[in-house]
């Protein structure tokens, strides 16, 4: 048989699914891997699908999305974002987040571009680089998981078409500060370049940090591409709906690539959506106390446990890294506990190149599994003798 | 600003979604142009999403779809498609047909490759070859339609990855008979290549023609890709539910590429979609009844408008060629007749190299709109002399 796609067999299962799937082989398994929060939409969502649905409104949605929705989205951006200059003509409804993602990669590159990544990063980020043919650029982050912005500026080459960001980030819950935007947005324009910004944990922010859009800088509006989706803010990972905003002929452009890609989004969800995004979820104060207490909880016990620890203030993940003593690879300890102890963590090595002494931990869980499963982390390093 | 993506910036618009934007303009507009059907998903499909949304079941759904919904597939394969080899390890759910599309194309292709399609065809295919790089090479269709698979033949190289065919056929109605399948078959075994087959429009079918799923050949299991989806079977086409079937090396490739370019299908729909694909649609009788009419209506007014008609016997499209005397391109012919007369057929140009002097009507439309939109052409033809 003839050889298939080598991009495809070049990249990897996601560590995360995998993990999930080895996990729900026991019936004790806590996961702290999964990313998405521990609530589901709320019925005020709910209720304007299935209103669509007894409508009969089951038929082609137009490929940017409905009207309607779409306003509704520039307006959160003009609103929430600071980003004045969107209208509806800047907007598209697509298939979640990981879509909007893919019209950006699909839209600003030719093969042999280059893209620069802080890493560690969003796994999607690395091998939609690798499917759109573009040669990637991992700028190690600093030891407090900052962007390294000199050595981004460094990096560029006359080849580098974008920067791709995510703030507050996955998988380190870092969190861009005003002044770190503002050194961005001038390599970005000091040099010519396309900005992406996944913004999908905006709302996931701790300690009065705040998020900054980089599109809300006047002079970015033509050259950033900022995407978000109802999937975190909403807990409707399942729903598979996002949107993106860019210049007018970028979204021609995704118009044209969604069409003969995907044709569009599922038509009553857009109800949905136009109700969520118009009322915002009105649980997230609580929601954000609850994971705050878990984020601080989660924090205290891997100090107590040695592990080197960050202190994240966005998102709902924290990556400690192994403590060097116990000389091991984030593969082989999550492996082992998973194993022995059925808690999920994800490897760091799933995150780039510079992440194999680390873990992803998502403390988006109950308290109560959150608890137990920090306990079984202590008896697997205990027995290890590891501390 | 740098360059975008050279591949998107040279695909055009949809033409059915420029005619249809022009056509709405007008408030007596008829449209032959749009490719769904003229009924809606049934109640018992949109009561299971319904009742999944009441249960709150809006997060993530496995990258490859729910496995019950996987294996509903699988049956629906074997049963109706006589696909013996299918088993719940060789299915994809998808975000409608064109996201199957897409996986196809991404799974199976290397920059450089070379895809054989019948000309003229749906424009999703020419398009989806320019964004993965592959060099599209157009066999035309003989005088009624049918694919010359002499030429198919001749055209193979060494590079040559995969055929693509589409049976019944969008835009020109035209099904494979079993002679031609066979013969196909044989073509694909002795170069060894791949076969992608879209099914989107099995069950319209007239005048006692069958469909052939050329994955019921054992020998063709391991090299055909079958993609399918509830759209236009269902009138969902706003459903965005597609399926697809592969070898089960090939189903590892989309679900991988899946996980970084969607993450996955809106998940309440996989339960409307389980019911669905066990039921079937009740309705289809009666509206293929009704279908035929229009079809043979479509015909008869065609024809004694000296339209060069050739019979569609599959699908809900007929794709007559203009009449040599009257010396216009489809292009023209349909942007006058959709200004002076507000009736919307796609130019044949929308289709491929080999059809500038046809028009796809698509005939799904109540009886009403498709008398008083052929009178129209009729009337638009006197007042040009043209007949």
């Amino acid at each position: 048989m003839k050889p298939l796609s080598d991009a495809i067999l070049n990249s990897q299962k996601s560590a995360i699914r995998k993990l999930f799937e080895l996990l729900i082989k026991s019936s004790d398994g806590i996961s702290f891997g999964i990313g998405q929060p521990d609530f589901t939409s709320p019925d005020f969502v709910n209720d304007e699908i299935i209103k669509a649905l007894k409508e009969h409104k089951t038929q082609y949605a137009p490929a940017l999305g409905l009207p309607t929705l779409r306003r509704v989205v520039a307006q959160k951006f003009q609103n929430e974002n600071n980003m004045k200059w969107v209208e509806t003509e800047n907007v598209m409804i697509t298939n979640g987040g990981s879509q909007a993602l893919q019209l950006c990669f699909a839209t600003l590159s030719n093969p042999g571009d280059e893209m620069i990544l802080s890493s560690p990063n969003f796994l999607s980020y690395i091998y939609l680089a690798s499917y759109y043919h573009l040669k990637l650029v991992e700028v190690p982050r600093l030891e407090n998981y900052a962007p390294d912005l000199e050595g981004i500026r460094q990096s560029i080459t006359p080849k580098t078409k974008f920067i791709m960001i995510n703030s507050p980030n996955n998988p380190t819950g870092y969190v861009y500060s005003k002044k770190q935007m503002d050194k961005l947005v001038q390599i970005v324009l000091e040099n010519d370049l396309y900005l992406v910004s996944d913004e999908v944990y905006e709302k996931f922010l701790y300690n009065d940090h705040i998020h900054i859009s980089p599109a809300s800088y006047d002079e970015m509006a033509e050259r950033t591409l900022t995407l978000n989706a109802l999937s975190k803010t909403f807990g409707a990972t399942g729903l598979r709906l996002g949107y993106v905003s860019a210049n007018k002929k970028i979204i021609g452009m995704m118009e044209k690539y969604g069409q003969y890609t995907t044709a569009g989004v599922n038509h009553p969800t857009q109800y949905g959506a136009i109700e969520a995004l118009m009322k915002g979820n009105p649980d997230m104060p609580q929601i954000l106390q609850s994971y705050n207490k878990k984020r601080l909880f989660s924090l205290k016990r891997l100090k107590e446990l040695q592990f080197d620890t960050i202190e994240p203030f966005g998102a709902f993940y924290i990556m400690p890294r192994l403590n060097p003593k116990w000389d091991m690879t984030s593969e082989v300890f999550s492996n082992e506990l998973v194993k022995e102890k059925h808690v999920a963590c994800v490897p760091g090595n799933g995150f780039g190149s510079y992440s194999n002494n680390s873990l992803r931990i998502s403390y988006a869980t109950s308290d109560e599994l959150l608890e137990e499963g920090f306990n079984r982390i202590e008896r697997f390093l205990k027995k290890k003798s590891l501390i």
